[in-house]
């Protein structure tokens, strides 16, 4: 499967796993490698010696390529830089700050850099910085979020038509469906996370994975839209920001009521009511918890369905 | 093109026109018609006898099939229907209510019913009320939206899983790669809204068209999710209501703030400040106001090229 993308990570399938924070530790990145796509260590819940060792192990497992996710809102995210490149990491996504900090510094050292953008002015910023590819991530992902809310399907064709570089396609894909919609709509690779969250190899609580598995298309939430939005599971936590917020809350008063460590509550040790559980709308699709081979398979598979059903309905505009 | 969709309406294309109010007048409607797709006149701002005249002038000026959009909070949505029925149309497409309302007395006289939903639950609810399609339509949407905020991404492939009527993606398509990727979700067919607003024959005022050219991806804003979420163009209007909701104001204060008529002001005299200038994200890719037989000449061949760079990419799997 030949794309610009897996030409630039050397990759058999253009399918990025998202670095996402106490999710994706050295097991879930090495089955996502050695199922062809490209596995990606999510530094953000990480102390720096954390992602050394996280690298070691990870390479223990396979020695197929893999990369490190790194929020930019991170103090310390030159400190994880330089840990990753100590450790030849070849390729970094930076995500959540601007990507005009590290990206000549991270390419000069021969790293492959991809930066996460929620509009078409980011991913214009992005180019601008140097970065090899943007993950175009809509409004549906999980996490942290762009203020302004665009969706996959509207993002992923007007970034395609803006920049030069490749475009990874984020948000709202869980399936080959997902992934032959976003090549169509211009994208040369995607990038999932939630799908990759509710896996066996996913380091998520099982608690969280519960969640995840039980959730509906509407069980997410899009909550802290006054300092930075997030969108996870519709639990306690997340309606009481959401509310505090349409009642007139300020920003410092919601920053309080977020407080901190919510996701390692909720992500890490299961706390399914007051933790933060961060997942994408695309949860509702995701209805069993296999090991990341299968998903994988079934995604590649599937894609051969997929674009045969729209060849057949396309075939017919010719007669 | 064959597909369940140009089955069930006797049309060329699968590709709907939204019944948009102050917009979809005979003009639009037949000129999406006589191009092979459905035209959908918006009778949520007409008064029924206006209906009668754009359905007896939009005969006038084609003979292939088209159709009518009820929204059924209409206090007069009977009335609407009842005007339909005497004029002999035979597609209606309700929206904005509960589809067990009137689905079984429009089948009854021979009509094909499709309803607009938001959701998986509305989905089912709508096949059990006996539709013949769902249009499943994202949150990137223009005009009234669903509660929950699904995005036309993650929405689709669900409600594809879940009924057995066909199912017609709308929200976020505006162009070949759109239609390709809801068909790749496993659409039967498209709604276009934005997209035809922004053409010479929709009866838009001057002002709001030029609104929609100029906006990019991040310009819409959806506000009023204390009463019914709208999505519009951000304009002091919108931003005033958002700003309300965010300060604390009251599902009655912000009822009161939107006020009566605001989409006439807007839409129909072109008052790009006060007005309600209901559109969707994808106004950001639109950026000429074309003919209606260009714009789906355009969508038609694109389809091709869009399909073959899909198989190109697809094909590699196998190798």
């Amino acid at each position: 499967m030949k794309t610009k993308i897996t030409d630039l990570f050397e990759i058999e399938y253009p399918i990025v796993q998202g670095g996402m924070i106490w999710v994706a530790s050295h097991p879930l990145v090495a089955a996502v490698s050695e199922a062809g796509g490209l596995g990606l260590l999510g530094s953000g819940s990480m102390y720096p010696e954390q992602l050394r060792e996280e690298i070691r192990k990870t390479r223990e497992l396979t020695r197929k390529p893999f990369g490190v996710n790194i929020p930019l809102l991170r103090a310390d995210a030159e400190k994880l830089m330089e840990v990753a490149l100590e450790e030849k990491v070849r390729i970094v996504f930076t995500s959540a700050g601007n990507p005009g900090r590290f990206t000549s510094f991270l390419k000069s050292h021969g790293v492959t850099v991809a930066h996460v953008v929620p509009s078409v002015k980011f991913a214009k910023k992005a180019e601008a910085a140097g970065v090899d590819t943007v993950v175009a991530e809509g409004t549906e992902a999980g996490g942290h979020n762009g203020f302004e809310e665009i969706t996959t399907l509207c993002l992923v064709p007007q970034v395609a038509d803006t920049v030069s570089v490749p475009v990874i396609a984020a948000g709202g894909i869980g399936d080959a469906r997902g992934v032959a919609a976003a090549m169509a709509l211009g994208a040369d690779g995607v990038q999932m996370g939630t799908r990759f969250a509710l896996t066996r190899e996913s380091a998520a609580h099982p608690n969280y994975k519960g969640k995840g598995i039980e959730a509906g298309e509407g069980d997410t939430l899009l909550f802290a839209r006054k300092i930075g939005p997030i969108r996870a599971y519709k639990n306690a936590f997340a309606l009481r920001i959401w509310q505090a917020e349409f009642a007139g809350k300020s920003p410092e008063e919601i920053r309080g009521l977020v407080g901190e460590r919510r996701a390692k509550l909720g992500i890490h040790e299961g706390d399914t009511e007051e933790g933060d559980l961060e997942m994408g709308q695309i949860a509702g699709l995701v209805k069993e918890l296999k090991p990341v081979g299968e998903v994988m398979e079934e995604i590649i598979s599937g894609l051969g369905r997929v674009t045969a059903r729209l060849n057949r309905v396309m075939n017919e505009i010719k007669n």
